[in-house]
């Protein structure tokens, strides 16, 4: 069915339900960051595969809004003359709301699948558009009607987590998760986020390609917690450890008829349950409409998690180990392109014990495609790597001990002194964070300039965020800490993990990032009160032959070398001797 | 009449009305900072003098909730028997709608003069209220009834500051005006902000000490812009002035009936108009209820408004120049105590051209009082200045070319090595922020740690903001921009004058803050954007002798000779040979 096909379909529909423009978001009735294909309705009816943005089909136009990451790649994949590409960002391009209101007249009806749209967002959607009399419709999933070969839901199986990696039964979880919504003034909590689910219950699944999450929902109270999931996912054993652990189970589709009849006040995150969802809690009750109090729970590790994040990262710093010598190895015989990559570090990862897959696709950039924030690269965009210049690489990976990310950028060969000079402020940057002392209380957008200071100083920036919160075997990014520009209310506690990956990116030259996973521990107390500081959980050599020395203070060479000390003494005792002795040469004091 | 006459008049009025609690704010019908005396009514049934807190009164019981600037001056000054002192931040200490909760019964109703009360936060207060099933009762001013010899409304006159000063005609501010509140999507803008009436129509008046402002309202539209002012304060000069720029005059007493019956949008901030005056916008009518657009107009300075201020530094930096010449002296012979400070460096201002008076009441804190932030001398709190250990001064003048606000702190004889330890740090918290570059668009919290970093390093911080805007010949303290470990939307803009003053406090000991102001200027334009980065304005020698030179880089030695030849340099020519020759140890190279 060719994209045209699609969007007369679709008018098809929209006339037939008296509907004169539809919205599609590019998320699922969880709201996923990346959802199950079952939800990709935004990919069927545009071809544009991107992680973000939103189709907007009118009965004689349609529009697709997507952010500056993707413009290169929406114009390659539109058909420009069905689909119009909307650059978000750019001062002339109106936004969806803009948009709607000037093609349509009074009295018009909008519509979205309330079942794949965010409360808030929805809420504030009705707002703007009842201003100009326009009308929103939420109750049509049109996809089921005209996304003949759509896929399922998935119905992989789900298994249990043992203590022995999350630190803490299910069923202590579910008392602390009651404790916290008591607290916000509620009796109950619906959660929608898959991650949050798995983490509550000790529970991992493999509907999402690198999320360890199964499709389902929960409601948690003292009363009852219910779990809806298809029972398909269950095999006896598991179905037994969630009935140990005081969790009924229920159909993955009952969930709105158990939320209609609810008769608890309802603690949930407006950001984080569809409209749908939303709208099925029974008028009179009191909705605590908060942040996840379980989400903050979920991102502060525990003992056990921390250690299993330590285990990971000692594994995968073997892993990286091996994949750098014998990329030292192969750039310089021609051997290596930026596709070949990914699989390789693949198949070093997959020799570590415990290890699931790819916390996330690999970004490989060398050279200019370095400077594509969110490449993905392909047989068609692949780049020979070269004995010169600089190669960026983003990986991660899922073990059940804990989720690792990391970004190095390697020298290949020859640097120019500009390549050097902005590796350098970016390692800077890195320092910055790696050393921050903060206190209680501070929130990300606090210490962000620490990681930009250096650049900055010489007119140079980077747009993506400076950090994330990552999952304990769970999702790559995970809230609700982050280190960014923009603010962000949640501060940085002691036990959670958050990202440490300043970077440069020159455009149609390379690009540079530089990122550990760093833990919030407490550093001192002192008149002035409780004082927070990062330990850097990530045990890999960073480059130094782009540094020029001469531009760290005493400070910084004194982390860094501290750092690369630390490297070579906790990965040596697990490598052959001529991986020690490389990594030895790698982690010199400079 | 005692204090505990008050508060029973204050019952019997709320008896008579069916009132069972009245909750009296320290603002007044403007949201001022700092009100007329008119509107003292909670300085006048507490007792207690801070220039924050709240008073709440029930049948049978009373409370005041202040912050930690204030414990211990409230503390001093209530009568505990008659109300209780509730510390804010304190994590046992209710809120007022909580305890309110707690003391009142379902049906009971909750009085405010909602004349005086900010019409977000009386919106906020209903909700929470109705929820415990509380009403709130918002129509009577119990003080016009108890408060026999309440001060009048000040009718002091108003004068026109000429466009030298101003740099741009009302008539021309009013036109911009109505542009930006037109594109945000409105048709009037309601304003009852003193300072910002003073602004836009370029008059200043006397009814606020230290704040050169006029009681007054104004409602600007494209049709009419209406001064609402008590005639008595306007000569026929200045009415014909107003006239002249198109504004038509009304009475102060009548804005709530002209508003009453308007019938275009109206622009407002719900923040800085009374609930009073916004129920008095017709039913039906739009309301834009954003951040003032005027309010953001008026801090982004023109260019003989930074004149102007350039010119007041000067003014300000020969005053300064002489008074700590004097100090100096006098401090070993002790002629000084804290409270001889003030009246002295109103003596010396008072020689320089168009000085009009201080900014604000001058703190000069010695030793232990300097650690008190808000600290406001009096004959019994007075110390005298020994010639040793720290001396703080923040002190501020009105010209007609500027506002000044500048705090020094100064070594009089010896200083322990902690004393010094603690200066460096705090100094190069100043040069932190004065240096910065940041890209447009940049927030005051992004930076603030900036001049917090020495001090977290070493687990320490001081709890006021680092920076606040800063009026052209109005209030020492305005918005929107501001620096501080809080969020604030507002991006620092070109033009924009704001403080720049880190400061460490030792409870008992001694306390320290380097304060000047600095203007947001364009810095650098590259592939990655605009970066902006300050001037500082203010001009003044630090003191050297506290410095301990090795704990500053070189860059930040490099800012503070140049900082210091500067002040040579444009003060220089302003004074006599000695004066010079003092100046000149004092801002030699280190």
């Amino acid at each position: 069915m060719s994209i045209n096909k699609r969007i007369t379909a679709l008018r098809g529909f929209m006339e037939e339900k008296g509907l004169h423009a539809f919205i599609i978001p590019s998320t699922d009735s969880h709201l996923s960051e990346y959802p199950a294909l079952h939800w990709a309705s935004r990919v069927w009816i545009s071809g544009f595969t991107g992680s973000a943005g939103t189709v907007v089909v009118t009965r004689g136009k349609a529009g697709l809004w997507t952010d500056s990451r993707y413009f290169l790649q929406a114009a390659n994949e539109l058909d420009e003359n069905l689909i119009t590409l909307f650059k978000e960002g750019l001062p002339d391009t109106p936004s969806i709301e803009e948009w709607l209101i000037a093609e349509l007249e009074k009295g018009e009806n909008v519509g979205i699948d309330g079942s794949v749209y965010a409360a808030k967002e929805a809420i504030n959607l009705t707002l703007k558009l009842n201003m100009k009399g326009l009308h929103l419709i939420s109750d049509y999933d049109p996809f089921d009607a005209i996304w003949h070969d759509r896929p399922a839901i998935p119905k992989n199986p789900i298994f249990v987590l043992p203590e022995k990696y999350t630190g803490e039964a299910a069923n202590k979880k579910i008392s602390r998760v009651c404790d916290a919504v008591e607290k916000a003034g509620a009796e109950s909590l619906l959660v929608a986020s898959l991650d949050t689910i798995a983490w509550i219950f000790n529970i991992r699944g493999n509907d999402v390609k690198c999320n360890p999450v199964a499709v389902s929902y929960a409601y948690i109270s003292r009363k009852e917690t219910v779990l809806f999931i298809d029972p398909e996912k269950l095999t006896a054993e598991t179905a037994d450890y969630l009935k140990s652990e005081g969790v009924t189970i229920a159909e993955y589709g009952k969930v709105l008829d158990y939320v209609s009849k609810v008769k608890t006040s309802v603690c949930l995150d407006g950001n984080k349950v569809t409209f749908k969802l939303y709208n099925t809690v029974p008028q009179g009750l009191r909705i605590v409409d908060i942040p996840s109090p379980a989400d903050l729970m979920k991102s502060i590790k525990n003992k056990t998690e921390i250690e299993g994040f330590r285990k990971a990262m000692e594994k995968d710093g073997v892993a990286l180990v091996r994949f750098f010598m014998w990329l030292e190895k192969a750039v310089p015989e021609g051997e290596v392109a930026e596709i070949t990559i990914p699989a390789k570090l693949v198949e070093y990862r997959g020799q570590q014990q415990n290890f699931v897959g790819e916390s996330f696709d690999t970004i490989s950039g060398y050279g200019p495609n370095g400077a594509i924030v969110h490449y993905h690269v392909s047989e068609e965009s692949s780049l020979p790597v070269k004995a010169e210049g600089l190669l960026l690489i983003d990986s991660g990976a899922q073990y059940f001990d804990g989720t690792t990310d990391i970004t190095r950028t390697v020298s290949t060969g020859a640097l120019s002194e500009q390549m050097k000079k902005d590796y350098t402020m970016v390692l800077k940057g890195h320092i910055g964070i790696a050393t921050a002392i903060y206190p209680q209380g501070t929130r990300g957008s606090q210490i962000d300039i620490l990681a930009r200071k250096a650049l900055w100083d010489n007119g140079l920036n980077y747009l993506h965020g400076t950090g994330h919160g990552i999952g304990h075997f769970l999702n790559v990014h995970e809230g609700p800490q982050n280190i960014r520009m923009n603010e962000n209310p949640a501060t940085l506690q002691i036990g959670m993990v958050t990202s440490n990956e300043p970077g440069l990116y020159r455009a149609g030259q390379y690009g540079i990032r530089i990122e550990n996973l760093v833990l919030t521990r407490h550093e001192v107390t002192t008149g002035f009160g409780d004082f927070y500081s990062f330990e850097t959980l990530t045990l890999c050599p960073i480059d130094t032959t782009p540094i020029i020395r001469e531009m760290l203070t005493g400070k910084e060479l004194a982390w860094f070398n501290e750092y690369h000390k630390q490297v070579y003494d906790r990965l040596s005792p697990l490598l052959d001797a001529e991986e020690k002795e490389w990594l030895k040469q790698k982690t010199n004091a400079i």
